[in-house]
């Protein structure tokens, strides 16, 4: 830090240097740092801004660093503040004079800029191929199970049968939209920062395309200002990630639902489930419950960084250092809770015995009722009144639907006739024949398209 | 609503009938809840659910229903819930028997889910519309005032000279960056969900595809239990919007800041200030800060929808409707915060000779005395500390850099010479001349890229 | 406005305008402003500021504004900013001169700060009579089901039996520590705040602390700058509503879940119970879902408001306009949310024979054997192992625990006896026999306490 | 973790146990944790569940163990789960067969509730005292500047003259009522919970008075399910925090803006000032700025909580693990930002030259001449108005107030006299002599009452 303190006469206080220290967090962004530092060192020599053998020296360098750092060998040291000052100083005890020139034409604000937008773009890979690997599951699952029944809910009521792959399905779909999001979220952190410096932009030649070519970025930053105070991208990785926690978070609640003594439409493997330090016979599904409780996590980094970039004149203020803390645990919250819950749908024994019985029982076939009504000439309205009388009066009697009597369906609509009686599950859900709707030819066709989405050639089968 | 209660022996109790109901929110939807009536009758009719006679009926209902809607002689009744059975209610007491016919193959799950797109859609392209306003208003600015220099700051300090364009042109990314996004948002709520039902499907043939082209959606959605409980383009456009309102607020912020008497760079309109209602001197930044402290409302319905959806099991459950009111406030809180800010940006007045005063003051152009050693051999950690102890000592003294003598600057490095007097604001400006830097030259060509990404043929001047 | 606008030349914007025009929302405030001006003129009047016939004149109009305003025929205008200026303005029409001098010795910004303080402290008020409408109905119901059995769940997984009774007071307690909060607010809301003025104070002799007994406040406030800018006594609010609608919530999922046919432990009354557009059959639990839904309104207004006072400078700043519309509507929301569920929770059936039935179910007692070898002298992590693998064994051969012989108990340990059949719900409910345990004299005992702290006579019985 | 596994046939999968371990966050409750367990073990022996050589075993060992911990050789496994697993496991291979009855009446459940609130309990008072530093800082930084006058802000408007020391006592009152808030938490947080068990209470005979007693509780908790599912203690210290964090990133801007060279009030210490890695004249406030920042993350941390309890059924649910990482975040957030920030306060220099010369400037006694003319008679409303005229003729002719002659003041109002040119900034202050007000009397007294409120002696000075 000291290098930087060229015009202050104290160190500073010892509590202020570890409240602004950041290199416990920022370390993990080594890497990054570093192939920044090779693709600025060599762009400086094409420029002749430092000649080759010093641009050789420094990667070189910085190559025998990053050996040291994965090996353990590389001492972070806090006083020196931040992963970027770490990794400068050490490089100017290895080499020398030659390090002491690497940050020429750069500045911490445009290099934080860049390691965190190579950290984010490899975040948003790994985040989706960790979604895809929860929709193999899920289609898996789905596939093993594509003939099961079980009760359409609305308000956790029981409304309509459907396919249990069809419930599957519709958190595939859900999935699908994250990808998307995390895509277009991966096209705005595809910029290339460095040439902005620190506020106005670089007082050398420099070659900005170079450096975007060299990191594999698609295009180069339009505003320097705007450059070294942008965090846009990863506000919208947290947002994507909590919009995705939702949706795992309600997979996660149906898990811990259906693996109640009260539904009992599933069981979870041992590999994912466990014990009570008092009640012997437990058996709970906490890694479903720790999915639904980190939705709350991934909810507060996005809110955090919202708060600190609130109000914030232009342009680099170090609030925003407060950016990286909540964004690795963002990413590493996300990732996980896909690799647990892809482990858990892979492994997950479903009752479909029991999904099956409780698909056909009470009155969940009343709209079927109400249509048959429709297709024999009723209106909509007067056949949906007169279907929920009948259920009425079924419920005070204790009876279910197919415990009536026809003449007693004749009570509420002389429309009724003996065919009543063919109004089944399996009936109810092959009507559903249009696209995106249960009836078991247009969920075959949907599973279809879910393999082909994610990829698998088994999608033919 | 008694229409809907056919199994049940007791009205609502009357606190829980107003505490459900929503049209004191939703009748906001009616014009979309029409148009997706009305296709679907067209839609019935030509797949023979209901005839052509009672489809037109249906229609024309409809349009005679809108009208008085917007002629104020409807009456909307919270007694009837919500927007959908209002209308339904209205239309069956107008032409009888049809009516009832309209809810055919359609629920108010899959109803109200396309009315929610419907509406989403316009207010994207209403987000985008004024987004571009304020670009605009930016850009106008900035060419108004194209040769005004002003310090650069980061930590609030300043840091390096910049051009108030360009200053302003950071605005015009962030805003850049919000477009797309909200387009990208589009993109997910272009689906349309008709024909999903309740949550299975429905069991009439239908034709989705035809609803689709009639309602003018890009596709139809894929799976009716993910479309009845889908709220993700809602809670998208609030994220998107939570990013947009903060970059809002750090114009705001920036604003508020330059109209004080401190820093003394613009002189807000009349049209845009407000008084004291006890300091008659008062002219208050009223309309910058009320969009800067709107942020928080904005942030709130983010948060609030995701609290909502978290751990909601499958499919649809009362709890969406809370949808609604916080995403019509998100809406129309961003759509006037652009608004009034692109009216305060189309009048304000910029002090130039304050901002360029201030913009040479003080030490700002240290890092150019460190590049100037640096151009001399020097390396550039090495030129920072010098030239960081030279400012440490004009400070003691009491003096400018450009008050010092060259003996002065000789104590610190040997390398001054007497060229060290020609750098200047205007050198130090020329000299970011990299793409995204504020040399002038770079930022009449962003300001020409500017105009262009807004479609202005004044692009070419 | 215009009358405060003295020094500009140019109405507002009229976009503007409407944007900071706040009549719309505050105009609720009427009767504690008016109150405030009441008790505001009495004192100028006490201390010659105004003379005695002028004080009675404004005395005289308020109160008939106020009557207007119940009566429907004040005219709010949008234009007049506010209600503190519709009413002012409304003042001077009706008495002329002396009405032009009410604001002598006071700014809006200390007037807004009473009105608020005012109004929060009915809020209060009102949301503790509230909360223990609901403790009082949670008491009735467990009275009335007081032998009542079910099982205690822990992870949604069945665990020990419980009372039913048990079960409903730990709401009770949550409530009970919600009270004891929104208590402690009230304490911080009852500080008398004009005599702040607009920053510095007030510039006549004025009596504050006439003002706070005429208005019921209890201190004055010690900083005017702090005074006009310290909204806390709204965030804590806010915060406390979040803590209690979290404990709705809690209820609410639980209602939500018990009315579930796969749990089918309570019905609710038609009352609070909703059908469906479509399927007839359908008796929704909308109310719990709604409650449980607004829970995302009341942490949005939270966070909308940190964030709106986040970084703010002293003292008054526009921003705080925002505070109030998050504030009336969470206010708002708690209170209808507390209504609607006392009303539910007055009016279920509690299907007691259902939750008794599944409280012995299964290997519920697992504890209680445990506990039995651990008092026959095992280490207590030696019999839960035992008792582990022995429900292990059982579930494998598909037999509960009654249904074991005592040679199979045997094979998990030599302790077991014959006494072993003992081990009932009845005993494990009644071991369970230390305060806040579930044994049925503890909760007898639980059950007076709530009775005496809610303040009911019957307490004795 | 193996131990209560007993019922499971295999391991848990890798990712999964480590996903749900909680050692590496929770160990830090270690001393919590075996104070409790040497309380727990006391109270067995006392109630004979435990032979007195057995509790005495048991206390040795756990002291044994928390010397390891303290010297760094005691070894945490992640696959022992959580710090309780931990040290339990610890202690059986210490002391063997009497560390296995350690767990008898007693439920990780209700030991967790306990390690938490003695935790709480610790933060808290480290809380209140890191308050009371930063209150006596601002009292010392008061009395060494109490002849200091600066401008009262307005929307950042100069609006009235105020003491330095004013401004600053309003941040002690924010504090205070802080301090106020936290000791309400303190109670809530000083509930006893072991003996809650699981969910059900203990089936032992116990004595949860004397477990209270000897781990400094006021009293033992009402109901057993509420209190193993109860986390309000961490909520409401976190929204205590957010609003502190919210009254610290206040100060803080102020502290930004100060050391600005536009306001140039204020030196900030080298000890708490950084430079920049490029500009080499750079004096930063970056402390201040992370204090400001930091305040997203403690929002996080409370958003993240109540997210995570919503709708939660009872009674415990592994969910409630996630509450622990934000809370120590957001304690050690909150207790370091105290820290920095009051060695900021006391080492700052106040440029009082610069805030006194601005405080006269423009036209900040507006106010005070409209007070003129209402004390010689005239309507407030109409004196406001004239100043308020005067004001924009003073403006539009570019003089001060005191550069204009009697006659242009009669050009507004008559009652204009010679005394108008005693209006000063002193009389401005003086005259605002109420209790609360910035008259340098009212300062004295108010410095008085805040030395005794943090207990200072030299109150009396």
């Amino acid at each position: 830090m000291s290098n930087i303190r060229g015009r202050f006469k104290k160190d500073m206080d010892e509590a202020a240097a570890k409240y602004s220290a950041s290199v416990w967090v920022d370390w993990r962004l080594y890497a990054y740092d570093i192939a920044g530092s090779i693709a600025h060192a060599k762009m400086l020599a094409r420029q002749g801004i430092v000649s080759d053998q010093e641009a050789e020296s420094i990667i070189e360098g910085l190559g025998a660093i990053i050996n040291e750092i994965e090996q353990g060998t590389f001492k972070f040291k806090p006083e020196l503040e931040d992963v970027h000052m770490n990794i400068e100083v050490g490089l100017i005890e290895k080499i020398g004079e030659a390090g002491r020139k690497l940050h020429t034409a750069r500045s911490r604000n445009d290099q934080i800029a860049l390691d965190l937008r190579l950290y984010a773009k490899d975040a948003i890979s790994r985040t989706i191929s960790g979604i895809r690997e929860l929709q193999r599951a899920l289609v898996d699952l789905a596939e093993a199970n594509k003939d099961a029944v079980m009760p359409g809910y609305t308000h956790l009521q029981r409304a309509q049968p459907v396919l249990f792959a069809h419930h599957l399905l519709a958190y595939f779909e859900m999935l699908q939209r994250d990808i998307e999001r995390f895509g277009d979220c991966r096209e705005r952190a595809d910029v290339m920062p460095l040439g902005s410096g620190a506020v106005a932009g670089i007082a050398y030649k420099i070659d900005r395309d170079f450096l975007a070519k060299e990191l594999g970025f698609k295009k180069i930053s339009n505003n320097s200002m705007d450059t070294v105070s942008d965090r846009d991208f990863i506000i919208e990785y947290e947002a994507d990630a909590g919009i995705c926690m939702m949706h795992l978070s309600r997979l996660a609640e149906e898990l811990v639902l259906w693996s109640s003594s009260e539904f009992d439409f599933i069981e979870l493997d041992d590999l994912y489930s466990t014990g009570s330090s008092i009640m012997p016979q437990k058996k709970n599904p906490d890694i479903a419950e720790l999915v639904r409780g980190k939705t709350g996590r991934v909810y507060g980094s996005l809110i955090s960084l919202l708060t600190t970039m609130k109000a914030l004149p232009l342009s680099y203020n170090r609030d925003l250092q407060e950016d990286k803390e909540g964004f690795f645990n963002c990413v590493d919250t996300l990732l996980s809770s896909l690799e647990v819950l892809t482990g858990m749908i892979a492994t997950v024994q479903v009752k479909t015995e029991n999904t099956s019985k409780v698909a056909g029982e009470g009155y969940i076939l009343a709209t079927d009722l109400a249509d048959y009504l429709v297709k024999k000439g009723q209106a909509f309205r007067t056949a949906h009144e007169a279907v929920a009388k009948l259920v009425s009066y079924a419920a005070e009697k204790g009876k279910s639907l197919n415990e009536l009597k026809l003449s007693e369906y004749n009570k509420f609509s002389p429309l009724f006739g003996d065919d009543v009686s063919s109004i089944t599950v399996e009936l109810s859900l092959a009507a559903r024949d249009n696209p995106g709707g249960t009836a078991p030819k247009q969920v075959a066709k949907a599973l279809k398209q879910a393999r082909k989405a994610i990829g698998d050639s088994s999608a033919s089968k």
